[in-house]
């Protein structure tokens, strides 16, 4: 396991976006995160204390994890120096990212000399199955969205975490890097092998008591064409019960993808259950979940109460205003 | 480049379905296919002479190809045996299981002591790029299935060399072993990183001359839970301005999954073209590919023509009667 708590590394991240992994550490494990660490560059801030390596490792962390997701996942000359100089002063290393420590040789060589250890949580840690389709007992939700980076993560640790609180049987399931560092444990399922991905989903989601929920955290969107294959094996492999769609209002494009419109929640609650269905004929799309962080107050309550109209379903922020009216609906369910 | 005329090797296959690398080698590159090899067992016959090894290589075969697809891919013991006996015969020996030829110590040994090649063709020999979405020239048709295995690969190559007949501009684009063994090129889809699915479809289908045809080999279904995510990924990489439904009509279910009926085609249809159009919003489903191998030729004559009456479509057996319409449908498209 990754030793605790957490120098938070956010690099020259382009914005805040950008930071979303060491936001999500924040935000869901505060007792986790001391501090953060900013490069000449940086457009993030998680509003904690900046330090340096030495102010960070004399309050207690222990380990630098990498908080920033590049596209594609590089790690830069400009980093290399911080992170070596971060072994140097005795931190350990985790890291997301699609380029691996492991695989950079002066990192191996310094953390090899100084007894540290590099984590590369987006790398699968054991062999998965390909998936048989075979229904599990216990309950599922899966959050889908209408774009990447929209608030699934959020929406499902928020879930969970209010079950947790009603006494109900709850597990987040993490299916990405920033839920296997928040909880240490889950599939990095867009570095598994394709023939496998649903069947990792099947074994990250087995069988569980009848009144057991797995929340499930969901990866990319069906409607984007970067990974929409991703979307859709968490889709046959989770057999959710109930979908939570997670929308973000403010998008003027699809997410790196500029020629591309969002599609509208219903298009995504009718294609998402027409899909979810083939594995689970009782699945139910029960919610929805907005991610309102650009919208003041008044205009999030607007726009909530506008698509909770149209679409007749529980729309809500679950970080902004809790996630009472999703659990209610998940609660609901058979 | 992997060195011809093969040995096919059929090992123990439980039926012919589990042969068809071999029979897509066989019905596609006949002169390639100098005999086949079967072990106690094997219930598959491609109607080639059964040769040992001495006699094979007698013959002129140069490499044994494991013609024989095992869910999940395992290289037995009892296939091993036989392995290592080629490998002292002189042959390369080339494979598109999971399980790779280079893990397996005694087969490399073997081969490195006597000078042999073991091929893995399921093995990405590439790093591929995200999909950027971004439409790309020429034209692109892919092969869409009700269930795995119902004929995608030979409906691509029937229409592929049709093309070619007429003087059309084609390139067969291969996804899988069996088309990479046929081809000597492509991606073996099912290999690659869940990210870089959609990436490695853009790549394997350049920007090309306006008239020019890529014919992409499909993979899985929509409706397979196993592999659906392998399909989308297709689907929104490769951009394709026309689909063609492909279906077995004498399944009981999906393959490998008891409890799962098999779509209808109207219901791939119409979920295809949907998805299909969030990348290339003029796709259109051009015609219907059914696997008749199953029926006589009058059983076979009135499916194709209800099909054709209640979908609208030109509905052809390729192998059985010729690709000929199809390609009419594909050369009326944009």
């Amino acid at each position: 396991m990754i030793k605790t708590p957490y120098l938070l590394f956010l690099g020259d991240a382009p914005d805040q976006l950008a930071a979303k992994v060491a936001q999500g550490i924040k935000d869901w494990r505060p007792e986790n995160a001391v501090a953060q660490f900013r490069m000449a560059g940086c457009n993030a801030d998680l509003g904690l204390a900046d330090m340096t390596l030495d102010q960070a490792k004399a309050a207690g962390a222990k380990t630098l994890v990498i908080g920033v997701a590049n596209r594609g996942g590089v790690i830069s000359a400009a980093w290399k120096e911080v992170l070596v100089a971060a072994l140097d002063a005795g931190f350990d290393i985790a890291s997301g990212l699609h380029n691996l420590l492991r695989d950079e040789p002066d990192l191996v060589a310094v953390a090899n000399a100084q007894g540290r250890r590099l984590f590369d949580v987006r790398v699968p840690t054991e062999e998965y199955p390909i998936a048989n389709g075979v229904p599990r007992t216990g309950k599922r939700m899966l959050a889908v969205g209408t774009d990447c980076s929209v608030g699934k993560m959020y929406t499902a640790l928020a879930v969970d975490a209010e079950m947790r609180a009603r006494g109900m049987k709850s597990t987040f399931r993490a299916t990405g890097q920033t839920g296997i560092l928040i909880t240490g444990g889950g599939v990095p399922l867009d570095a598994v092998i394709a023939d496998f991905m649903a069947g990792s989903i099947e074994h990250l989601s087995p069988d569980n008591d009848p009144d057991h929920w797995d929340i499930i955290e969901g990866q990319g969107s069906l409607f984007h064409v970067s990974y929409s294959g991703v979307t859709l094996a968490l889709i046959h492999g989770g057999q959710p019960d109930a979908l939570v769609l997670c929308h973000e209002p403010t998008r003027d494009h699809m997410r790196g993808l500029p020629g591309y419109q969002l599609p509208s929640m219903a298009a995504v609650r009718d294609l998402a259950l027409s899909l979810a269905k083939v594995a689970n004929p009782a699945c139910q799309v029960v919610g929805i979940s907005v991610n309102t962080q650009h919208l003041s107050e008044a205009e999030a309550k607007t726009y909530l109460a506008t698509v909770e109209a149209e679409l007749g379903l529980p729309a809500v922020d679950p970080f902004r205003h809790g996630a009472e009216r999703l659990v209610d609906a998940l609660a609901a369910v058979g």
